[in-house]
């Protein structure tokens, strides 16, 4: 791992890079043959893992008494979340990262979600949650927690990705890792009652076309949220993968707005206020608008476009068994759908190869991509492109500067380079 | 919670089973009417949970660093795996179970897996795992865990259910509870490469026609499993959910035998074998079998036919809110495939209502149901039927005890009936 103690990405010099990305360019990939990982018994010393009797086989393991509730094996101790202290300097407003590089399929853990918190994690017991309803409606309501599980309830499963994630790169290479520079993101199954059912119970009148989203925390996070989207496919939810919310997750309820930024997905939320103009609060003015060159903001960025990353091989994940058979795999997501195709490199873009989805393509979730490849040991410049059902590409991080400046600390989807060494480590680089 | 002490259910008179059918008949399910839950602001006293400023609105929550790997908040504290001491009396042959009754959706977060060891649970490191593929093949090969990361990975979520799950519900109500008649099942998402991959490495011989998979621990664990469906879906896993196999799932490798008892999903894989017979070992001959009336035993029972189950109304979930809207909710799952519908009864069978699926539609996977009614406060009896794609329905537990008679343990896939009373409290009960 070439990490730096501060989890800053070494300096990459230009002169680098475009030698990286001509000896690439003569290189390429190759096509895959049939090199045998496994060895065989025949062909090399006898290994007594395999021929001797081996101390978990002569012991009695735990019986089911020790955990009640389970925890992963000691030697699993560094998959774990993890900030970046020089990010955020204050609890107030503090963030973590999902170890996405460690983990695979596109189902994480409820133990590993990534947090975000404005004023920390609250605790806040069912029997004194209350969600209001009030504004442009019929009959305003308070539902307690009770209330809300006697309507019909939804399972989805969704991509829940902060606008700030990668929003340290815009300016180039910062955090070596996947988990540090694409962590802000979770893909769980949600349990919870639709928004348009709970609206229905209050009555929106006519002119009612906005909606006001608030927690109970001590932030009062509000955002505003159309109507449309409302009823479409928001829902409070108050199970994550089959479970209660997690404390920091909003226990015991939070709005889902499903592929749109994760600031909107307020939790612990307390009110929904029906309105017929948006707020305009401070996290969706002050905040979470981008800052193009001009000095002018695009606002209402709600939705989170295609993206993709490779995460192994990563910074955090080098190839270790050297040349040979190699399994590159990633995530790709899309706030607009599902992700129809994902495309990948070895040699920084000249050639794009086309990668395997695997697991449930489902709407506004993760999916899952591997490309598996003969390594021939050269360097490599590794990249991921993902498209969506919209027919959406995801850009390059040039493109993406060229429109949207330096100034953003949102909507970074550009396309992400890891620079493979000969040795196997990997690093945040690009290439121009 | 009517639940006795040692987990047993109460006793039941054929009487009062009566009595209930008959009161059941005459009233039935009302059409869901709209009644609403939530109090209006309006017509009730002001409620001080959301006019007046909350305590968690006014302190700074956890910040991030609290839970590198996070926990369910201490209100849930009562979400656990449970045994039931008097069923499996050592260490070396211990059960838990999956509390069904309190998660919802399809996906079984990890830590609440349940657990069934025939040696207890072992500890077995990435470094010192070996699979070994020996018998009628080309070239006996062993594996590293490395070495089976090079392989191609697929990711599939499907349910995992003990042979022996509502085993001690054949003569009659024994256990009070969904998690303890019907916990022995869970369901996540997995990460692993395909035997197929495996055996096509080593080469399999024509006469080769069966696997045996044996397990490192001290128990030996060793089943036969056919060569088509080794071939066909069968899978070596070392993720679920996205992370690491728990390790009383098998860390750092388990078998995956889709839709088939969970018995032979060998955990802690060290051997196939390949061979041109079944092996006939202990756990396929003496156990895992199911010994019939007349003494003769069915043998290669693999297969878990169609069940479903109520988790909520249920005994450890009575309805705590009195009459009017109540949403009634269960898993339903079947090893041929997937559950085309499952249906509902409140009066004991004389009328079936379609439930809800809810949730993608995977095959072999846990399915999510909900049947939303508008509840009178009379005593209801419960039941769910389940229908997979093939067609098969499940049966009545009378059915199956008229053809597989008292004297088996596994396999009772049998139609579950829980008795509600009009305090909303329920039972595990059987009518005739």
């Amino acid at each position: 791992m070439t990490e730096s103690p501060d989890g800053r990405a070494k300096p990459h010099s230009t002169d680098r890079r475009r030698f990286l990305t001509r000896s690439l360019a003569t290189g390429g990939a190759l096509a895959t043959a049939g090199l045998v990982p496994a060895r065989a018994i025949s062909q090399t010393a006898p290994d007594p893992l395999i021929t001797e009797v081996q101390p978990w086989a002569q012991y009695l393991g735990d019986g089911v008494d020790v955990y009640p509730y389970g925890m992963p094996i000691e030697f699993e101790s560094d998959v774990i979340r993890r900030n970046v202290p020089w990010l955020t300097a204050e609890t107030a407003s503090s963030i973590n990262f999902t170890p996405i590089h460690q983990l695979d399929g596109i189902i994480t853990p409820n133990g590993l979600c990534f947090e975000r918190h404005h004023a920390g994690s609250i605790e806040l017991a069912k029997e004194d949650y209350r969600l209001m309803i009030n504004g442009l409606v019929d009959q305003p309501l308070v539902f307690t927690y009770a209330d809300l599980e006697r309507f019909p309830r939804e399972n989805r499963i969704y991509f829940l990705e902060c606008a700030a994630n990668s929003g340290m790169e815009w300016a180039g290479p910062q955090l070596n890792g996947a988990q540090f520079t694409h962590g802000m993101i979770h893909n769980v199954m949600y349990t919870g009652v639709m928004v348009k059912d709970l609206l229905a119970e209050a009555g929106v009148k006519t002119e009612g076309k906005w909606l006001l989203a608030e927690g109970a925390d001590a932030s009062a996070m509000t955002r505003s949220v159309p109507m449309d989207k409302a009823l479409e496919d928001c829902m409070v939810a108050f199970k994550m993968n089959g479970e209660a919310l997690r404390k920091e997750q909003g226990y015991p309820a939070r709005l889902v707005v499903p592929g749109w930024e994760g600031n909107m997905w307020v939790k612990w939320l307390r009110r929904l206020e029906v309105g017929d103009q948006p707020w305009e609060q401070r996290e969706e003015t002050s905040k979470y608008t981008d800052t193009l060159e001009d000095g002018r903001s695009r606002k209402w960025t709600w939705v989170m476009d295609a993206k993709s990353v490779i995460t192994s091989p990563s910074p955090q994940m080098p190839i270790r068994h050297g040349k040979g058979r190699l399994v590159i795999t990633g995530v790709a997501w899309s706030g607009r759908g599902t992700v129809s195709e994902v495309h990948v490199t070895t040699d920084g873009g000249v050639n794009w190869h086309q990668a395997r989805l695997s697991g449930p393509s489902l709407d506004k979730s993760m999916h899952r991509f591997y490309y598996e490849m003969d390594w021939d040991g050269r360097p490599m410049l590794l990249q991921s492109r993902a498209v969506d059902s919209t027919g959406y590409v995801q850009p390059t991080k040039d493109v993406l500067r060229k429109f949207r400046g330096l100034n953003s600390i949102y909507h970074n989807n550009g396309i992400q380079t890891w620079a493979i060494s000969a040795d196997g480590e990997a690093e945040n680089v690009e290439i121009s």
